[in-house]
């Protein structure tokens, strides 16, 4: 076998994507140079910010058409032109949407030994946890007993959010889409409360969830959520912007109508993004890793199987049909 | 002599305040008890925020129609009951726009005895100058060889951040209105440029004022300004959100059309009120005046001469009319 598949970048959607917007294609498999190592894909990330990056956002990894898609993945090494590396070695990194991959040894990171599945590696044990740890320690200032809401809680970053608060001991209330994922938001994950923003009217139920006033509000989604909790917060509150899967296939420039309570109540609002704190996620994954070891955090995952399916898997994250992380198993 | 004059707030304003939203009474002088003084006020001190009190904002002092109005002021104490404070001794406090005011001895400030004139206490040496020192160094992270951009550059908060940026080795631009007040910032200021905002194209002139970008926008007046900073920023950009006096007299709540920017590169926007960060208050006044009496800050003030001028001097502070500090001389 010389050729597998790789996923094209093919042009950019307006609005949700569509299946046409990828471009699936045979290539020859790459072949390792001194100091590389070649990994057969396990399993393809899917993350929220690649929908920014199909729309060129340079911050998230612009593309042009005919570009591979972009993508962490996990794998095993199965050549190895690197001292540190050898056949049989887990591998995550950026891989793009490709079958196998040929990665620098130099800075690449291997996996543990006792992690199970690979795709953890990528979830509650890789980026979208770190991302959570990084976003309320570094700009949430997390503090024993604050009051601590997340949005798309029941998603990969989100759940992971709720989790890591209530370790700190703070009390934690999700906002989810529906009765099932609020269900698993409470039941499974151990949130305090969940609240189900497809019902009813969101800024009274928050008010009715969060009587004693929200501390830290991490923002997965934008939009009118954001908005919302904003009318509920403490003085002195933080709101990392992790995310805003409300806005990314909207065609609109976001808007925030109530930035006035950024002054009346001294609020912190700060995007940020793990890409530029590498330091500080590699720091929240030792502290992931021991308390996963510890049984203290619970994960689920949305597997789509079959390489052929990554599209149709960012789709379904994007529509919010996913339970945690959602991953491609490629093999 | 038992009576003396006070202003009361009469009227929620619609829009900018006009004259008869205040209400100039003769009343009976205070009298000390145990424990207090007894201060003649020589300055009031004028401030954008007094018009976010004026609405009923809880965080900015709030008023009901009949009570004195709000405001800082310094003045010589003309009778003590307390053991740290002699007649003749010039203190700084909130006073209410009242011509003598009584106040608790304890934990009241005593002014230095060269600190002259007076006015310079609520000004340069005083809230609006520690206000600057505190939102840059707080929330704006000030590092030499930043670039700092300000709004309302010529008022008492602007000019002072500028002059702070600069002694801490900052390139600063400032953003005011006309030819004259941006004269002034570059010529007694000392800021590097100044961009009249009332000529042109705002965004095309600040793009060409920082071509490196803005590493801190100090915001004092939101609305259109700060929405055309945010399109100026570099990644990790910190935006002090310390006033919005273009948006005080407004009558639909503010927008922010570019909220994407926050997330993209990793923007802090945060609102502050040094009312809540006295500690940190008193350290920026102590290096203030180390500063000051380095003859490193320069002032410049609006005197408004008479207790009666008071409303006349909010208004002309609220339409710009001021540079640097906006005081009412009171003797």
């Amino acid at each position: 076998m010389t050729t597998h598949r790789e996923f094209q970048f093919a042009k950019v959607p307006s609005g949700m994507p569509t299946e046409d917007c990828f471009k699936l294609v045979e290539a020859a498999i790459p072949q390792a140079g001194e100091g590389e190592v070649l990994v057969k894909t396990h399993f393809l990330s899917i993350d929220p910010y690649m929908r920014r990056a199909m729309s060129g956002s340079k911050a998230y990894g612009q593309m042009r058409p005919g570009s591979v898609m972009i993508g962490r993945g996990t794998g095993i090494v199965i050549e190895s032109r690197h001292a540190n590396f050898k056949e049989g070695d887990a591998v995550q990194s950026e891989f793009g949407w490709r079958e196998h991959v040929v990665l620098k040894g130099d800075g690449l990171r291997k996996l543990v030994s006792d992690l199970q599945p690979l795709s953890l590696s990528v979830g509650v044990l890789g980026q979208s946890a770190a991302t959570a740890w990084v976003g309320l320690h570094d700009v949430g200032d997390i503090q024993e007993g604050l009051t601590v809401v997340v949005s798309a809680a029941a998603g990969a970053v989100g759940s992971a959010v709720g989790q890591i608060a209530r370790i700190k001991g703070c009390r934690v209330v999700g906002i989810a889409g529906g009765p099932a994922k609020c269900r698993h938001v409470i039941d499974d994950l151990g949130f305090d409360d969940c609240i189900d923003y497809k019902v009813g009217n969101l800024s009274q139920a928050l008010g009715e969830a969060v009587p004693e006033g929200i501390d830290i509000y991490y923002d997965n989604v934008g939009g009118e959520t954001l908005e919302v909790a904003l009318d509920h917060v403490n003085d002195e509150a933080r709101v990392p912007i992790c995310g805003q899967i409300s806005r990314y296939n909207a065609t609109e420039p976001a808007v925030l109508r109530n930035v006035e309570v950024l002054l009346d109540k001294g609020v912190r609002l700060q995007g940020f993004r793990i890409g530029s704190r590498l330091a500080r996620r590699d720091e929240a994954l030792e502290q992931l890793l021991d308390w996963w070891r510890a049984d203290k955090l619970k994960y689920r995952e949305t597997v789509s199987v079959g390489f052929e399916t990554a599209p149709a898997a960012l789709i379904n994250m994007l529509t919010g049909g996913n339970y945690g992380k959602q991953v491609v198993q490629v093999v």
